[in-house]
C-alpha cells in the first residue's frame, strides 16, 4: 500500500542531517550550558551557533533577539503574556483575530481572566483575511499589542503582515506574528515585515519537536513565563535543550537553502490537486483563498454531506495521512473555530479535509489521491441520510 | 589525560538504550499525537506507555496523574503557579524554604509580584535541613500550598519529606516537592511520602533534556501555565515532544532497575572521596550533612582562601568536570543562596566545590581526585593574599 504523508502542517519528519547533528549532544557532548567546565562551554558554543542560524533564517539584526522555548506554543505565550505583563501599566488592550492558533487565543483568554486585559478578536472575511483597516480602527490609547498570524494553519490564508506591521509602527503598538506555518514556504524577514515579535516552531520545518523560538526586537521588555534560573538571558528558565536547539538551527539552515526549489514544486502539486479534486467530485468547496495569498502547501476542501472524521479514517486505510478542520484532538467534535469564522455552514465545516504538502510528496502521490478520493466520497455519501435526499 | 565527569547534579549523559528507543520517533514515527491517522495514533500509544513508566517509577496510582512538561523547572512552575491560580479564592499563602531551586523560588516571587501572594521562606539549619515544626507553625488559614525540595541540589541534604507530608495532610494543605535530584538515589513513592505534587526532570537521570514531568494527585486542580491546545489533558499546551517523552519513560525504567546496585557503589565512593579530601587537605569544611540524610552522590566542600571558580578551572584543565556553589551561569559572581542560608561565611562560600557522582565514576576516579586536589589547593592558596597571612 502507498504511504503518503500529507499532514505537514501538523508536523514534519526530522531531516536525517538534522538528527545527525543533534546526536552527539545526547551521549557525548551532554554538558549543561550553565557549567563552567569544558563540557558546559561546548554546549554554550553550540547554542550560540544555532541562535545565529535562527536569527539569519528570519533576517534578525542580532542573535540575542532570539529566545529558544520549548515549543511554538510557548513562544506565543511568551510573546503575548510576556509583553502584556511588562506593559500592563501602559495599557491593557490587545488586538488579535478570530482565526489565530489556540496558543494565541488562549494566551489572550488567560490575560482576560487573570490580569483583566481587554482583547479585541477581529473578524475575518470569507477567505480568512484580516482587514488591515479593521486593525487600525481597533487601536485605542490602551492598546499595547497586536497579534496576527502569518499563515492560517487550517486554510492556508497568508495574512497582510507587512500592512499590519506598518499600521502598528505608525501607532507605536508592538506587533507579534505567529509565523509557525511560514518557514520553508515564505520568505520571512522581520525587518521587511515590520514585526516586533515572531514565533517559530522547529518541528514544522523538519526540525525536532520540543523546541521553538521567539524573535523579539531589541529593546522589547518581556516578563519570563517560566520562572527559575537565568537561562536565555532571563527570558526562559530551564536547562537548555541543547540537542533540540542544535537541531532547530540546522533545520533552519537547510530549509533556507532548499526553499526556492521546493516552492516551485509545491505550488504546482497544490494546484494540480485542487483542480483534480474539483474536476472529479461535485459539491466540493475550497476553503481559503484560491491561489493568490494561499500558502503553497495547503489544500482545504469541504465536501457536502460527509463527516470529516470518516473521510480521514478512509484515507488512512488507503495509506493517506491527512487532517480535518472538524476533528479535534481532545476527542470532542467541535467545529473548527477557523471554519466558523469564515462563516462556513456547520454542514460544510463538518465535512472538511486538509491536505498539507511537504518536499517528499510527488506528482504520483497527487494522482493517487485524485483517483482515490471520488470513490471514498461517493461511498460515504451513499451512507449519508442527508445525501440520499432524505434530509436535503 | 583523564576525563572524569563529576557534575551529575547538573546533568547526565543519555543512556544509549534511551537514545535508541527515542531514535525512531524523529524520522520515522514522527506523527503528531493530535492527528487522527495511524502516525498520530502511534505517537499517542508511545506517550501512554511512557506515562505509565513514569507513574510506576514514583508509584503513582494512575498514569493520568503524570503531566509531561518541557523541563523540571516547568514542572515546578506548573505545580506552584498552577495550584496558586486554581486556589487563589481559597487562600494566598504558600510556604517554602530559603534553599529551594530557583524554579521554585522564582515561581513564588512571580506570584508575589503579579498575583499578590504571601510567601513564607523558611530558614534551614547549618546542614540545610528544614524543620517540620517550622512548617507546621507557618501554616495559617490562608495557606494553600507547601513546597519543600526532596534533595538539595548543592549540598545534598535529604529533607524530611514524609514528616512534612504528614503535617500537610493533617492541615489540609497541598504539598509539592521538587524531587529533581532524587531519582536513581532515593526510592520515590508518592503515597508513602504523602506528597500531592512532585516534579521530575529526565536529564538528571540519564534521560534527555527538554522533558520533565509533574505528578499531581487525582483531583488536584491546576491552571495550565502554557495556554493553547488541549494536550496533556488541558494541563500543558504544545505538540507533545514524543521522542523526549519516550526517552524519559525508558530512563525511568532503567534507573529503577539499576538503583540498588548503583547506590551501594555510590555511597562508598562518596565516603572515600570525603575522607580522602579531609585527610589530605587542611582548612576544609564539608557543606551539608556528613552521612545520614545526605544524598549518596553529593560531595560539597569549602576550602578556605580559595576561589571556587579558579578551582573549577584548574580541575577542568586536569580533566575533572565539577561545579561550585559560588559560580553562576549568568556571569555574575553572587554567593549561592543555599550556602548563604546555611550561614556559611562569605569567604568559605566563595571557595566551594561540588562533586556529584554518577554510575560511570570508579574508585580510580576518586583516587585520582584525592591525589590531584591537594596540589591545586596549595597552588591556589599560595597565590592568595589571604592565605599568605597578609589578610588573615
Amino acid at each position: 500500500m502507498n504511504k503518503i504523508y500529507m499532514d505537514h502542517a501538523a508536523t514534519t519528519p526530522v531531516y536525517p542531517e538534522v538528527l545527525e547533528e543533534m546526536n552527539q549532544y545526547f551521549t557525548e557532548e551532554y554538558g549543561n550550558p550553565s557549567s563552567i567546565h569544558q563540557g558546559g562551554q561546548n554546549a554554550v558554543r553550540a547554542i550560540k551557533k544555532s541562535r545565529k542560524k535562527v536569527a539569519d533564517f528570519i533576517n534578525a539584526d542580532n542573535e540575542l533577539e532570539i529566545t529558544f522555548c520549548g515549543s511554538g506554543t510557548e513562544a506565543d505565550n511568551l510573546a503575548i503574556k510576556g509583553v502584556a505583563l511588562a506593559l500592563k501599566e501602559k495599557g491593557k488592550h490587545i488586538i488579535t483575530s478570530k482565526i489565530e492558533h489556540s496558543a494565541v487565543l488562549n494566551s489572550c483568554k488567560y490575560l482576560e481572566k487573570y490580569h483583566d486585559f481587554n482583547i479585541t478578536y477581529l473578524d475575518v472575511d470569507h477567505n480568512g483575511f484580516v482587514n488591515p483597516k479593521d486593525v487600525k480602527e481597533a487601536i485605542n490609547s490602551d492598546t499595547i499589542l497586536i497579534s496576527i498570524m502569518m499563515v492560517n494553519n487550517e486554510i492556508g490564508t497568508i495574512e497582510p503582515i507587512k500592512e499590519i506591521g506598518e499600521i502598528a509602527e505608525k501607532n507605536n503598538v508592538f506587533f507579534h506574528t505567529d509565523a509557525v506555518q511560514g518557514p520553508g514556504h515564505l520568505e520571512i524577514d522581520v525587518n521587511k515585515l515590520k514585526v516586533n515579535l515572531l514565533s517559530l516552531s522547529a518541528h514544522k520545518f523538519n526540525g525536532p519537536k520540543g523546541v521553538g523560538a521567539l524573535y523579539h526586537q531589541k529593546g522589547i521588555k518581556l516578563i519570563s513565563q517560566i520562572s527559575g534560573g537565568p537561562q536565555e538571558n532571563h527570558k526562559r528558565a530551564s536547562t537548555e535543550n541543547v540537542p533540540a536547539i542544535v537541531g532547530m538551527g540546522k533545520a533552519a539552515e537547510i530549509t533556507k537553502k532548499r526553499m526556492n526549489k521546493n516552492n516551485n514544486k509545491l505550488e504546482k502539486l497544490r494546484d494540480t490537486l485542487i483542480s483534480g479534486i474539483e474536476k472529479n467530485i461535485d459539491k466540493v468547496f475550497l476553503n481559503g483563498p484560491r491561489k493568490n495569498k494561499r500558502i503553497n502547501n495547503n489544500i482545504n476542501f469541504s465536501f457536502k454531506d460527509i463527516s470529516g472524521e470518516s473521510l480521514l479514517i478512509n484515507l488512512d486505510m488507503n495509506g493517506v495521512a491527512a487532517a480535518s478542520g472538524s476533528a479535534c484532538a481532545s476527542g470532542t467534535l467541535e467545529v473548527s473555530h477557523v471554519l466558523k469564522a469564515i462563516d462556513l455552514s456547520p454542514d460544510l465545516a463538518e465535512g472538511s479535509l486538509r491536505l498539507t504538502l511537504g518536499e517528499n510528496n510527488s506528482i504520483e502521490d497527487i494522482n493517487y489521491i485524485i483517483k482515490l478520493l471520488p470513490g471514498i466520497i461517493q461511498k460515504l455519501r451513499n451512507m449519508s441520510p442527508k445525501y440520499n435526499g432524505k434530509i436535503e
